[in-house]
């Protein structure tokens, strides 16, 4: 495990400016330093994308397939109705690990349902910021357990 | 309220060659021509854009929270599935009329149901060209009601 | 377009009384003398009436069809399952706006499904007080677009 | 069998002025002569009531328990909804003849469910005006089936 | 109307056996005499089939489109699932009535539903056995109609 | 809590001669007069009404808002489907407890649901007529809670 | 009626501490004083138990059969799932009182259903600690009524 | 029928290495090259483009409509939620068969439903490779069907 | 693949006669003839049955298991509810492609789903009846990917 | 208990040779001689049929309602929505025993509900073949505990 | 198959004291006794447990795994939720025979659902207390079966 | 953050045991043994336990929340249906983390929905026994994130 992708969603790079009540106050750049100092003292080197667009997102996660050893990756909105993406996390032999900041369980019911989640190794819910830290530790982990 | 964006989704580019019948005969062109005269006698500024891409439109709606004063938008099909639009729409502070130029709770079922309008100020349906006119219209209400 | 009748459903007459942090504090008395005053100005005459009577309002809406030359109508809960309502509206020629005050998407999920809207011109929704003059002004442009 | 009440719900005093192509263009009043002259055929009494209101529906079928021998009912749009007519028919003893003009089950989906059929004797769909007079001689079947 | 054929369903060869306290004690033998005797005064010749194979039933009513003019029938518990027998009907031009003896609507959940009545001209329910005569009446009748 | 209004919905009137078997025997004036009784031994000043008219109940609760200082509410069928009397409820101040008779729950599927309930103090069920005395206590130790 | 048993489901022994603006300040061991108090001026003799096992709940309903003339109980959230204590119920002969603090109906969905509810004597929702008092009373009329 | 485009949506770029027990060995470059090949010999051009961009794909749509005489087109993942792929195909007058490699109905629930189907010539599902072929085969006896 | 079994299934003897706004003009006898040329083209030996009966379609189905190389299929309503046709299909190892002439999913809600699809080798849907034609070339290409 | 007749509706003249994983490997005929040995053993006369014609079940069923003493019977497919043999086991008085060879519950989600089920003595499922000889000392025992 | 164990859930202790009419007169000892001599017959050990408690009965699942050849179960009304006892069942290796002596199919509509039978060997429904011998005999022949 | 509560559901005493190719080949004691260890190097005291019964659950949580700083806790199949365990976590004000080791998304239906989700601080699901410890460092995060 030595390069890990971070994959941001739809509406992300809102952080700190949207509803913060259940995001928090913390930006997407203050996020992307953090996980990145933290992939530092990991020893991994971490990449970071956002992007609004479905298509990019999918395209991010192909070409992932032979330059990265795993994905931690929070889907937003498309978590919910996007099958392109499930399919795209489908036909990549690395592990992607699903993010969510806030407890989408305890929001509105059309956010209680993953479209990508079967496709994925695991998810993080609800944990913040850290679900991210989480996430790529998952990945060293699951590394670990093959080796 | 000085400043209005009218963002059109998918295949509102197709107005007047589309379905007719359900549409009319004007086009996109025509229609932004119109509502443009129109903000000019509120002595409102007025902006068009139209996409076919989801991101697109989601980048135009976290443009416009700093440079527009509130939006008048179409979803077009994206009303029935894009929660991504849905998470935009609510990560912005200025308000937002949905409008719809067919009855769509006289078409199909899937066309009932808008997954944008809970985080919409309001909604305009079924009233043709005219309708983006009557946004504009509420819009300005909605500022005064304020002051 | 020379005379309109606006029509308030159940628990309109309490307006202003009941739940102002949904309604406002404007009563039904000032909202049908604004809604005249604002014919005025267009040249229409206005008559209003309001009753909790699902029957009445049937009757209101038939003999309409001879009367007047538009309806704007807010049917209140009957909105939600007044299949009667419905047919009584299917049974004119005049056209129909459906205007809701609140944002019924944003509300209880019963509040989502109109019985009526298939069958009206269209609707206007969450935009306050002045959604009934929005609804004369779209009766005003569909007789326009009609000549 | 020697009195029956015809009873019309909302929208029937219409019949002729709304949607021909559904419901023909006899009027509600030519309806009722027809029934009558055909009741006095079959030596039988006849009284016919129409009414939008609900209230006043369940009024005359409480009424009718005590003075006539049976109903012929046409309830309109109030067959999809209104429990409140149901425990009325189910509130009295004598028995009670659903009739619906038009094939409820080839239109909307919302018409295909009956919530006063389980209550009654029986119904008789979809064969227009005459449906009342087969309710009629259902009636009288029904009489000397007891006897 | 000259010829008119009776159809009846599976199971209805066990009528006066089965359930009688909801099908009664008549025998589909005698049925069959009483249509044909009632048939006789009306001077319409009536032929009788039963079958519980759901293709025969589809082969006579194809083959009564160019020998006879109305059917009615009684789909025994095909009405609730056989779309071969309901696109059977619709492939023909003379007029089907559908009849059931019991009143459907008043028991199990699954007989309130008809997949075949949509095609039908009308339905007659819950009437007993003189549904059937009732359903060559409304068979005059529509003939009457047309002329 | 010194004046209490009783309000009984549709086919109410029907009482001890409709279904005694869910029922029972005593009719609407024999529960009148016992409850006032009851009301007068408990010192607080009884008024009963009843209708079968939705829009005559919306009418007496807008009305009992200002004139009493509680309602106990049999709403009947309306309990179904009446958004409308649930809007009316909503929009009054004093607390309003529901009331009936029969075990609605182990009757047929569509008596299981209270549209009425959410909006009401509470809720007494399947106790028979004395569920409106038991409806006053409530009421009556509402009113102490509150002091 | 000489013995009555209070059953408290799980979680109930939380009462005062748990979500207290939902279920008030009174502890489980308040509630059970001013109940055996309120018992004891009725002349009745109160036992109270509490669980969080279903299976203890069960043991207490099947031994109350022959020790007790009737039962109070909160089945907690096990009014939503659990079918055998619904079955222990329907197992005994003394009558059972459903009891619930809170308005479940205006709750989250999942409180709107009670499994238990349809082989109680009825139930009593959403008044607060005084419910178990008036379910005593209840207990008392119903015995009465056989009487 | 002289020109042909064959559209391939999300994924499908990674036909080959993705999922080979579902999709085969064969890759999206091979896939084109035997396409247009086939379409060589029926002396029709064939352009073929990929994305995984749904408003890429709409956009293509858009432009086809006057440079091609029919499409051949493989939603992917967005058979299942692209309503606005739907509106693309209903905008313009060329026919577009719809194709998927895999018996989509043999997998997960999700895929049984094509929300773009309903607006599509037809459709050609689980033949693999050879289905695109067939959807030529199928435009040029559209074609000729026409004329 | 030397010899193909074409299976007709309920009401498609009405070919021509039949909604030939639906399913055109040419009859079963026109259809037939033009399938066994056109598999004469192909060097394919081709066999037609038809029947309304389903017990007669599934013992086609078995027989052919041991006397045909594959079979070309159209249920027609069966498609919808016939899982012993389905359980036919999945009990022999010959291929079998599914043929509809009309576009099902543009029709009656029912028509969406098909029980026999998931057991098949693939589905021509909506392209009239060249589908069939389709379907032997399909069989054709799915020996030649055996071999 | 002397005479008992084994019912195998569709496909099972398929057992041995359709998908063995699910079935096994013995054939019809070896099943239906073991059956008879068994019954031979219990000094019971066996009589089998089988049948992929659902009306040909239907008049076994009738006729064996007095000529056996009760029945052994494997609807087949037919399990999940043959109403019209629900209807006919309804209308006979000897018992019937419905038995499934596999685990229904642990297959395909259309499997898991029985049409018949409600109206047989009882159910064995999932047990193999030796489930019909089960069923035939489950039709003993009941005998035997009615006399 | 040397020693069985018989578990019967929650309520069953109450047998013969509770619904007679459904479950009959024989108590829990009665059967208990009338298994164990049936089992000696066989040259079968058996052991019987009853509880109410859904732990304890997975704890004797659980143990039984090593000091049983198998089980016969009637889990009550925990058949319909606990899927505890379900993952209980699939965590051990001996076959499972679930058992109800009622028919659970012509019940309430929630036990026509078993969340226990998919991971069970099989059922028998309905064959009163007859279908626990029923049981023991099954897991006999699948021993045999394996051997 | 001093003692953390790790709590086992129904079945994890089976872990090692129980259908290794989805839990793994490690046993409750070792998976004990481990998060232990991980607890010291982080400097935290874990007290481990695990129970079949939904009451002891329970109680354990109640009792937790004046003794431990925070839970986290493998429901096991509680997930799915305890509103119980549910309000119990909502009672307390530590923080709860919920953890699967397998990913229930991509397993049956039911295990897609979590009843206790709603009420812990988040999830961890998929990621094996390392879901524990992950976990624990999760609670470490949200103490610091509290400071």
């Amino acid at each position: 495990m030595k390069k890990v992708l971070i994959i941001n969603g739809p509406n992300l790079n809102r952080l700190g400016l949207r509803e913060p009540g259940i995001y928090g106050h913390e930006t997407l750049q203050t996020l992307e330093q953090h996980v990145k100092a933290f992939g530092e003292k990991q020893q991994i080197e971490i990449e970071c994308v956002q992007s609004n667009h479905e298509g990019v997102l999918i395209d991010h996660i192909h070409a992932a397939d032979t330059t990265f050893d795993g994905i931690v990756m929070n889907p937003g909105a498309f978590t919910h109705y996007s099958y392109a993406i499930r399919d795209a996390i489908a036909s990549i032999s690395i592990p992607v690990i699903e993010v969510h900041i806030s407890n989408v369980h305890a929001r509105e019911e059309f956010r209680h349902h993953s479209v990508t989640a079967p496709v994925t190794a695991g998810q993080i819910v609800g944990l913040g910021l850290q679900g991210y830290e989480l996430g790529i530790l998952a990945l060293l982990k699951l590394k670990e357990g093959e080796s």
